[in-house]
């Protein structure tokens, strides 16, 4: 695989000569191999994958061109005789996933092992690699985001007063799914009325009612890379404190949808949306980050916030979600997943941001 | 909250006089906060959930009697401060989930704090008490099998050859979902033919076809808590070898649901099943636990295989599910969630094992 290929890349003289992977999305973005546990053995020449009895036969159809290994028991069981194996004298850690435990576990297996090796924790490596995107995950990414605009069009079309944040969810999700979606990145949050203010709600019994804020954030997948969008919601005759905190959001997102592009650090790309809503008046509203890399996990790097040190790239993906909350009231979230493309930052997300607020139809 | 008190009376003199919580269904379990992020800082006296911007309300709202501290950035920010302010002077921590890096974050802090505190790591004190469920737990749980039982009597019903895998997981999906389930707590496996032979094989779009093995491993959601069923099906003419694959299966797991009670080590249990099947002369392919708890997460405390400890006791949760799988063929898993209620083995998934084989109809 070439994710392999440019993994070896970055392992430098001096640095490890054997790197252990057992966090999910990098063990999958390194081997193709799609199952919750295993663990991947790498090294300039060799790549290895370890999996149990449930798991073999799946990582042979999925892993292929590496070798796969039938273990059972714990690390204690197999990783000594592999590293004395391939000769590792110096082996990379994932120091962000790697428990306490299991990191206790193999110091005392460097202590007793035949061929004695050094841990070395290593951090960002994969996920960096993971940052920037080939084509064939854009095109995952990208078939992710036409799933959730024609799904969220068409839950649009239909969202009534009087539904629960439980049934509109469920039925959104059965659009998605329905429209070639495999099982969603994560829960959709549907947040009616006050609890739209907050960020991360999860949709419960209450009814949505006429004049309230609706937020609901959703994703599709697809090949297991995700999509990620955002709309607002207000069913019958807006509010004028709605089209404030609205028009202050959808303000914040279109600039930044308009001004980012390849070259910008992601600290300046939030202070960027960040300033609009500060000068409109609600700073202390909007608590989290302007966005996040979209990958195969929902949540990857880029991080875009006020304490991000990355730096905008071609073929990241990312999204672009300012948000203002206010407790007692509600909220309004605007969120569309994005890349860059020679120097320029593309949306993938196109569902109406117009088509928001509705009136009720009298019959 | 109850699950606070009993974690409390866990800790003995000389122990951690603070315990820092942050996996998800541990910090879920003593507090009621059902967020994705936080951490729980415990002391014999005080009980805080600290949760940033996106979690505040929530945690108001699901983390009564907690006091809720709304935190910004990294452990650094806050974490000294509110070990002086509790005068922790050694701080527990969870050592099989929290990571190596955010370890090393802590000892840093330690060295640096005013007031300087011990790491004492600290493995599986709230996986014990989650262990043991009280009746809320065991009710929502019992729900979970019955909606289980109610979806996959309708699915068996209409099941046909030609269908996808993903098809028919989608299906099943809708049914669970419609009879009151949450998200569902793991992605459904149907594994047909050649796919039945892999333990944890991901639903495909491959055609299900008469004569072939269906493997269908799935469970509902309710209140938080999961259950979690396999049954295996044969659409049309059985053959001899999925009748004698089948039986060795069923009468390994009808014998173990018969025999195990309080008191029987989870190992001994585990032997009891392998027993059979090895007798019938398919060791080998029974390479997986008979079983492991469900609760919160669907796989918990206790572990019913060869290397558990655990002993079987009154108001566990877990599932028995003995399976061959034979590459090249398929598999036959069956599965069922069980509880002990006064001593003795109590099933709460009761759909029908002997509908698994169903005759096509000519018309």
């Amino acid at each position: 695989m070439q994710s392999l290929q440019n993994l070896r890349n970055k392992l430098l003289p001096g640095g490890p000569d054997g790197l252990l992977i057992g966090s999910s999305p990098n063990r999958r973005y390194l081997s193709g191999f799609r199952g919750s546990a295993g663990w991947l053995l790498i090294t300039p020449s060799e790549a290895l994958l370890a999996v149990d009895f449930r798991y073999v036969e799946q990582a042979k159809q999925e892993a292929t061109g590496l070798e796969i290994l039938h273990i059972s028991g714990g690390l204690t069981a197999w990783l000594p005789g592999l590293i004395s194996k391939l000769r590792i004298s110096r082996l990379g850690f994932e120091a962000d996933h790697l428990s306490y435990s299991t990191y206790q576990t193999i110091v005392q297996l460097a202590k007793t092992a035949a061929l004695p090796f050094k841990l070395l924790p290593v951090k960002n490596i994969v996920e960096s690699l993971r940052m920037l995107k080939d084509k064939t995950e854009l095109a995952a990414i990208e078939k992710a985001c036409k799933i959730a605009d024609e799904a969220i069009r068409d839950l649009a079309a239909r969202l009534q007063a009087g539904a629960s944040e439980k049934q509109v969810a469920w039925d959104l999700e059965s659009l998605l799914r329905q429209k070639g979606s495999d099982t969603l990145p994560f829960e959709i949050i549907v947040a009616s009325g006050p609890n739209a203010a907050l960020p991360h709600a999860q949709p419960s019994d209450r009814l949505i009612c006429e004049g309230e804020t609706v937020i609901i954030d959703f994703g599709a997948r697809c090949g297991g890379y995700c999509s990620d969008m955002t709309r607002t919601f207000m069913i019958g005759q807006q509010t004028e404190k709605f089209n404030t905190v609205y028009n202050i959001v959808l303000g914040a997102q279109m600039t930044a949808l308009s001004v980012i592009e390849k070259g910008m650090s992601a600290r300046s790309a939030d202070g960027l949306a960040r300033g609009m809503i500060e000068n409109a008046g609600y700073a202390e509203f909007f608590g989290h980050g302007l966005g996040h890399g979209v990958g195969l996990e929902t949540h990857e790097s880029p991080s875009i916030g006020t304490l991000s040190d990355d730096i905008l790239q071609d073929d990241m993906a990312f999204t672009i979600e300012p948000g203002i909350y206010l407790p007692g009231w509600g909220g309004v979230r605007i969120e569309d997943t994005v890349t860059i493309t020679e120097g320029r930052l593309r949306t993938l997300t196109h569902a109406s941001k117009n088509a928001h607020i509705r009136e009720v139809i009298i019959s």
